[in-house]
C-alpha cells in the first residue's frame, strides 16, 4: 500500500476534456499579463504590490464597447476558459465547449475577457509569488483575500483595458461567487449576471469539507508551515485534499454509473489486493493535480470561499440578496450536493422576495457539481438566449 | 494555523451520549475476554492464533436458551453497546438508549451478547495485538480480515458461551453488514435480523470516503508502514480520517441546522482569523478519537466493509439477497447519504423479489447516518415489536 498509486487509465480526465464538443473550428488564445505596480489595497486595508494578473481575451471589443463578457473561474481554474494555445494542446479552455464562434458566449459578438483569481497560481499574484520585499514567495506572508478582492483585482485589469460597463458576468463554482459580488461591489457596471452552480454562501458542509481539505495539506510536513517553495512540495496532503474535492464534484448516482463497484487490478503494493476503480480515479485525479496548482493558494482560496456570504454586512440574507440590482440568470443542477440547487434557490427566493425578475433554472442532471463542466446541451441555449435579451434590452433593440 | 486545535466545546460529544435516555435505573456491566487458543481459519485461509474476543452481555439466558440477542458494532464501535462499568463513568455504552430493563432490547426478557469485531482494537485481537511468532504487534502483518471472518469469530465466542440458536442479531452500518452476513452464513442459527442504517454493498461513494480516509492515516509520516507501535502516533491522519468520517456521519441539514454558518473564536494560531463552529466540531472530534483508536484496525476494517458485497460468489445481487432466510426487520433513515435508504431498499427489494416477507421502514430524520444513534423514539418499538412476534412465532405462543 502506497499514497500514490501511478496508475493513469486513459478516459479519466476532468469532465471539461470529455465533455468538449469539437463542432467548429479551433479557436486560438494567448496568456497575457498586466502588473500594476502600485498593487492593489485589499478590504483588510493590507496591500499587495505590485499586483499581476494574467487573462486571456476572445473576441473583438465592439466600438461602443457594449459586448463585453466577463468569465470567472472555479476554485481550481485559471484564465484559459477557451481554445487553444498551440495546435498540438491535446484539450482547450475549461469552458471551451460554450465560448466561441456561435457558441453560448459567442466570440462573433461578444468580447470575452478571463483572468486567473487574485490569490491563484496561473500567472495572477497569490502566494507562491515573489514577495518584492524579502526576494522570496509570499508563502503565508500574503495577506488573506476575500471573494471581494478578487472582484477589485479584476476591476483594475478592466480599467486597464478601458473596460467600463460589462455585459454580463458568468462563471460556475467559486466563480458563481465573484459573478455575484461583481453586482453588488459594481452595479452600476454590471447589466446581467449569470451565476451557475453557486450560492450567496457556503454551506457548512461545503465549509467542512474545505477544512479537511487544508487540515491534509497542513499535515503535510513538506507543508513546513507553507514554506516549501525551495523544497519537496506537499504532495501527499494536496493530492489527499484533491481526492476529497472530486468527491464532492460528483455525486453518488454518477459514481455508481460510471465506476459502479468494479475492480480493475492487483495492486502489488497494497495489502489488500484489488482496487476499486473509483479509487483508482481519484489517485489519478490527485496525481495530475499536484504537478500544476500550488498548496497555498489552495488554502488561501478555499478560505476565501468559506467566508464569502452575500449577506455580509447586512441584517438578513434578504438584505444581502436584494443588493443585487443586475438582470440574472442563476442555473443549478439537481444533483449538484457542494452548491446544491436548495442553496441556489434560497438565493434566488430571496431577490425575488426583493422584487427582482430573477431567471431560475434548476437542471436535470446526475453529474453532481461537475454538472457545469459537462451538461452543457442542457444549458447553452439558456444562456445565449439570455445574454441577447439583455443586450437587445441594453440596445433599444 | 495549526493541524491540532484543541477546543473543547461543552456539548459536541457523539449523538449516542447526547440522546441518551436515563430514564430506568443505571445498569451495570463488565468487559470479558476468552481467548482460543487455536485461533481462527480465515476466509483467505490464513489462521490468526490465538484469537482473544473481548465480550459484554446483558441479562439472562433462558433455560432453553432460545432468548439470546447478538448485538454488531459499527466501525468505530466496541462490546460496551449498554450500561456502564462503574458508578462514576460519564456516559454509558452506545446503544445505551435501546438495551435495558424495559426497552427494545428489553434485558429482563433477553440475553444480550455484544463483542469486539475480529480487526477491532478494544480488546479483540488486532493489528495492534502482540503477534506471538515475533513478540511484536502485528501492524500490517496482520491477515486481511472480511465480514464473514468476524462473523466467524462471534461464532466461536457463542459456541463457548453454548449458544446455537439466536433469536435476533442487529446492529447498524457496518455492524449491520455483520447482521446479514450471520443470516447468509448460518442460517439455520438466526432466526430473525434488523439490520439498520446498512446496506448489502458499500457504495463507490462510500468506499471513496473510506479511500481518502486510508490516505489522511497512511500519509502521516508517523504511520510508517503501520509500524508506529514504539514510537508516535499517526495521530495527525488519524484525526483527518476521522473529521471526514464525521462529514460522512451528519448530512448538510443537519450541519446547517446544528452549526450554520457561525463563527466561534479568534483562533490565535491561524492565519486567517475566525473558526467556524462545524471546523470546530470537527477537530474536537478528531482530536477525542486519536486518544482511542488503533490508526491499523481503522484501516483494516473500513477495506473489510469496502470488500463485503452481499453478491459474492452469486450470479446476481438478487441471488446474494435471497439468501437470507430469516425473518427481517430493516430500518433506515432518510437523510442517512452514506448508507443510503436508497442502497436498504435495494435490498429489501431483491429480497421481496425472491418472496421473501421483509419488514422494511424508512424513517424520517435529519440526522443523516448518525440518525441511528439519535432518533431511538422514531424507531425502538419498530425493534421491541418485532422482536416479540419472533420470539412468539418461535414458542408456538
Amino acid at each position: 500500500m502506497t499514497s500514490n498509486i501511478k496508475i493513469q487509465p486513459e478516459n479519466w480526465d476532468d469532465p471539461s476534456t470529455a465533455a468538449t464538443s469539437s463542432g467548429g473550428s479551433k479557436i486560438f488564445t494567448q496568456k497575457k499579463h498586466v502588473t500594476f505596480e502600485d498593487g492593489i489595497v485589499l478590504t483588510s486595508g493590507e496591500i499587495i504590490s505590485p499586483l499581476t494578473i494574467a487573462y486571456e481575451t476572445f473576441g473583438s471589443i465592439s466600438p461602443k464597447k457594449d459586448n463585453v463578457i466577463l468569465i470567472d473561474h472555479a476554485l481550481t481554474g485559471d484564465s484559459h476558459c477557451a481554445g487553444y494555445y498551440t495546435e498540438s494542446d491535446a484539450k482547450p479552455g475549461w469552458w471551451d465547449p460554450l465560448i466561441g464562434p456561435g457558441k453560448a458566449f459567442d466570440t462573433n459578438k461578444y468580447f470575452i475577457v478571463c483572468s486567473n483569481c487574485l490569490g491563484g497560481c496561473e500567472g495572477t499574484t497569490g502566494p507562491a509569488s515573489v514577495n518584492p520585499k524579502t526576494g522570496k514567495p509570499y508563502a503565508l506572508s500574503f495577506p488573506v483575500i476575500t471573494i471581494r478582492d478578487m472582484v477589485n483585482a479584476q476591476h483594475k485589469l478592466l480599467d486597464h483595458l478601458g473596460i467600463d460597463k460589462l455585459l454580463a458576468v458568468s462563471g460556475g463554482s467559486m466563480g458563481g461567487m465573484s459573478v455575484l459580488d461583481w453586482a453588488v461591489a459594481y452595479p452600476e457596471k454590471v447589466r446581467s449576471i449569470i451565476p451557475v452552480s453557486t450560492c450567496g454562501r457556503l454551506s457548512p458542509q461545503g465549509i467542512a469539507f474545505s477544512e479537511v481539505e487544508r487540515q491534509a495539506i497542513i499535515s503535510d510536513p513538506n507543508w513546513n508551515n507553507g514554506n516549501y517553495y525551495n523544497g519537496e512540495l506537499p504532495a501527499n496532503g494536496l493530492i489527499i485534499a484533491r481526492m476529497i474535492g472530486h468527491i464532492t464534484y460528483l455525486s453518488s448516482e454518477s459514481m455508481l454509473r460510471k465506476f459502479g463497484r468494479r475492480t480493475r487490478n492487483n495492486d502489488a503494493n497494497s495489502r489488500f489486493g484489488k482496487q476499486f476503480e473509483i479509487e483508482s480515479y481519484l489517485h489519478y485525479q490527485g496525481d495530475k493535480f499536484v504537478e500544476r496548482f500550488d498548496a497555498n493558494s489552495y488554502i488561501y482560496l478555499t478560505k476565501a470561499m468559506d467566508f464569502y456570504d452575500i449577506a455580509e454586512g447586512c441584517k438578513t440574507f434578504e438584505d444581502g440578496a436584494a443588493q443585487i440590482k443586475s438582470k440574472a440568470l442563476f442555473i443549478s443542477f439537481r444533483s449538484d450536493w457542494l452548491f446544491s440547487p436548495r442553496e441556489t434557490a434560497e438565493l434566488v427566493d430571496a431577490m425575488r422576495k426583493s422584487g427582482r425578475e430573477v431567471d431560475y433554472h434548476e437542471i436535470e442532471s446526475e453529474y453532481g457539481h461537475d454538472a457545469f463542466l459537462v451538461e452543457y446541451p442542457k444549458y447553452s441555449y439558456l444562456i445565449s438566449r439570455f445574454i441577447e435579451r439583455v443586450y437587445r434590452f441594453y440596445n433599444n433593440d
